[in-house]
């Protein structure tokens, strides 16, 4: 275990947060909002101690596969006690773990908040919140990896343990995928998002933060209802769009930047995702026509909330608590599914899920030709016993993950739904969930025990569970 | 496909449910409660029409693993369809595909009910009921076996395709399990319960019937407030700790027979089933503590519910629907576990979450030491990489199918709760859920589709899915 280069990368990671804070004191200088102190005196802070940390390059900069999860593991959670601080030291969130909870939150793209009322929070903190978003959504050590080299070749390490999704590079990617071109198609996306909102009349602070919370696919509002506030079918219309593009695997936006578009057309992932979205948008309209004046405006509410929490963003335009049975049925499936792989979203990602439903498949057909050898294809191509395998497996600690949590918070006695729902939407990163937890409702009413805990689910969600988890294996740290 | 023979083995158990039906015959003649006439009519049918069938005995008598799984699912459909005649032609259930929901419950062990008041059926029909809990217990076709030599030195594909738990032989069993010497143990375990019973002063028909739900693992009551109706610690301690008992792998029994203590202690399965039992009940007791006079009352009342759920059995001593959050959360979770392989239980079985636990563990290794090669070892010995890869697979597909009936059965609007936990209790054949389908509810208020979807389930779980799933599967009925 090179233990000076984790300090070393983790003292990056402080350097780039630091300049990152420089942001948020710029809008509160902008607005006069109170808070320059704050971000000006704590990004001095964070650059002053990087620098001490990183005076030194380590000789040995070697770093293998389990230092990078290592690293990645102590990233997030680096990133969001320092993250957390604004909210704390401005007064604005005063406890420090449900500061620490909204900051996991923002950075894991969940959206999940413990605010009860953002609207009287001061610009540059609702800022300073909503970018959290952006950063996380593509990831912080890509972000940092965009600006500084940082351990030559081994970085591919450390995008496979941040980037979502099935085993990067093996499944889907073509290409050796590259921190910059990734950051230089978010970005892209990002702008004609921010002009297409402007455009619709919303003001250029809204913009900037809706934007930043749909590209990470985060959800969080600077409104009390959410996306319902600016009661506009554009806007709607754009953020669900967005939303579903974000959803989208980046490889794909490059191939169609070279011009590849068959391939794009071809991509199993991306069909099977615009099909479930096709589906469920279809089932949830005919469910709840009867709760709005016509077709055109229950389609308008139920492609929003599908798209929203699919792509695990967790925006509402419509409080679906209310919706009837079925459609929450599909809502809190759709949480689980999440979108593809090498995108912004949380969840199971879509390849997954493909990769399990053929799993299923092949099992009914070898019960009944035990003796035949029936390989999984995805994307035209055999797909590796191992990845079938570790695909199967990853969805058995899943499992057992949520049912734990639900377990441990079921001691603050809310209903099951509650606790269920809770712990299924911060581990997929979605943001709402059901009962006290629906998208008019928030997690402020949760124990610090339980508070806790849904943050250790958000990110363990967002890392895909090892990065985290392994933190706490003693065979790590034992020394060789 | 051996179609000949697999007709033939269907008419050979057509012959077994006319002989069987004698039963409830002469209990009807003893009680004279007016059903006389529907057992005796139908016993006498089904025995003719199987002796047409079975007249002449296929010259090619080899089966294979396929044609055992073929034969083991439309075996359970056929039973059940039968087993609900006399339900229909009595006017005790009017409707057929209620009396089909309820004989799958009672053959699958599940012991979920549509019936509002069964205390107002003939005790014919009662006894039938519960009975049929008693014979699907260790299995129809190992009845059946025990009974009739049937397919030669095959009958072991028949065994594995119908006997709960994985790979049958391959985990635990150090001996060539006979249906002969299980159905001895079985029935020698029952008498000692009866004897029992009719001690503790319950009159010789309750005692009968409640010894074929607590063998079976089944749960159906001839009381409408379940075995709370007898109001005696005994009667729930006897009940508690049989029900338990019969949730061990029956193999352990044949050790226990042949005095090979050391073994049984030693056994892993064993040692973590009664761990997660003294947990849960530790856990409940604490919980409930408040609604109860006493730490004993309180003890009781967490034994006796703890034992029927993680033993998929579904008796209640109290409307455990009433209790915290918490408890009803350790229950819902101890509905997915079941019992342990080779026993009456259903669930997922406790040596599958074994595997599950300990390839989570390997995964979190592996992440740390990516070149490390750890083998999973379960009783001592390693377990082949197929048999996790099997067991994480069928947790794939049990999860699908949850997930499926929840979103189907979701249409009938009733809450998520109801919903979540009929389908998870009827899947795991438990019987009891939460909500409308809690204790002191039912199943009656079902579409005619959810309780077709619920019937399914309840196959499927019983018959570990494959042996159900692949009769839809059109390769294998392609002819080659």
């Amino acid at each position: 275990m090179n233990y000076r280069m984790i300090v070393h990368i983790l003292g990056k990671i402080v350097l780039v947060e630091g300049f990152l804070l420089l942001l948020p004191f710029a809008v509160s200088l902008i607005y006069a909002d109170g808070c320059s102190i704050v971000f000006g005196a704590l990004a001095a802070s964070l650059v002053l101690v990087s620098a001490l940390v990183t005076a030194r390059a380590p000789k040995n900069r070697v770093i293998y596969a389990s230092e990078s999860f290592v690293i990645v593991g102590l990233a997030w959670v680096l990133t969001s006690v320092l993250g957390a601080l604004p909210f704390t030291l401005s007064g604005s969130i005063p406890s420090f773990i449900d500061a620490f909870f909204e900051t996991v939150s923002g950075f894991t793209t969940t959206g999940a908040s413990i605010l009860t009322n953002v609207e009287i929070l001061p610009m540059s903190i609702l800022f300073w919140r909503s970018f959290t978003h952006w950063i996380g959504g593509m990831g912080v050590l890509v972000f940092v990896m965009a600006i500084i080299p940082l351990a030559g070749g081994h970085s591919m390490h450390l995008m496979r343990a941040e980037v979502p999704g099935p085993t990067v590079g093996k499944l889907v990617s073509r290409f050796q995928s590259n921190a910059k071109i990734l950051y230089g198609i978010y970005i892209g996306i990002s702008v004609l998002q921010i002009i297409l909102l402007l455009a619709g009349g919303m003001p250029l602070f809204d913009s900037l933060v809706n934007t930043f919370a749909t590209a990470g696919t985060g959800g969080f509002s600077i409104k009390n209802t959410s996306i319902a506030a600016y009661n506009s079918a554009y806007i709607d219309g754009v953020i669900g769009i967005f939303m579903l593009i974000f959803g989208i695997n980046f490889n794909l936006f490059y191939l169609l930047l070279t011009r590849k578009f068959l391939q794009v057309l071809k991509n199993e992932e991306l069909r099977c995702y615009l099909a479930i979205v096709a589906l469920s948008v279809g089932a949830i309209t005919l469910d709840i026509l009867s709760l709005y004046e016509n077709v055109g405006e229950a389609l308008r509410y139920a492609f929003f909330q599908v798209s929203s929490i699919i792509t695990t963003t967790g925006f509402a335009t419509d409080d679906f608590n209310l919706w009837p049975n079925f459609s929450k049925t599909v809502l809190v499936i759709l949480m689980f599914f999440g979108a593809c792989a090498g995108s912004t979203g949380g969840g199971l990602k879509i390849s997954r899920l493909v990769i399990m439903a053929k799993t299923v498949l092949r099992e009914i057909k070898k019960t009944a030709r035990p003796r035949s050898i029936i390989s999984i294809k995805m994307e035209g191509k055999p797909v590796e016993d191992s990845v079938v395998n570790s695909t199967n497996t990853y969805f058995v600690v899943y499992m057992v993950i949520i049912l734990f949590s639900v377990l441990l918070i079921s001691i603050d006695e809310f209903d099951l739904v509650t606790n269920f729902t809770a712990v299924v939407t911060c581990f997929n990163n979605v943001g709402p969930g059901l009962s006290v937890v629906g998208p008019t409702g928030n997690f402020s009413e949760f124990s610090m025990l339980s508070k806790l805990i849904l943050s250790f689910d958000m990110l363990l969600g967002r890392l895909e569970i090892f990065p985290i988890l392994m933190l706490f294996s003693p065979s790590l740290w034992r020394k060789k």
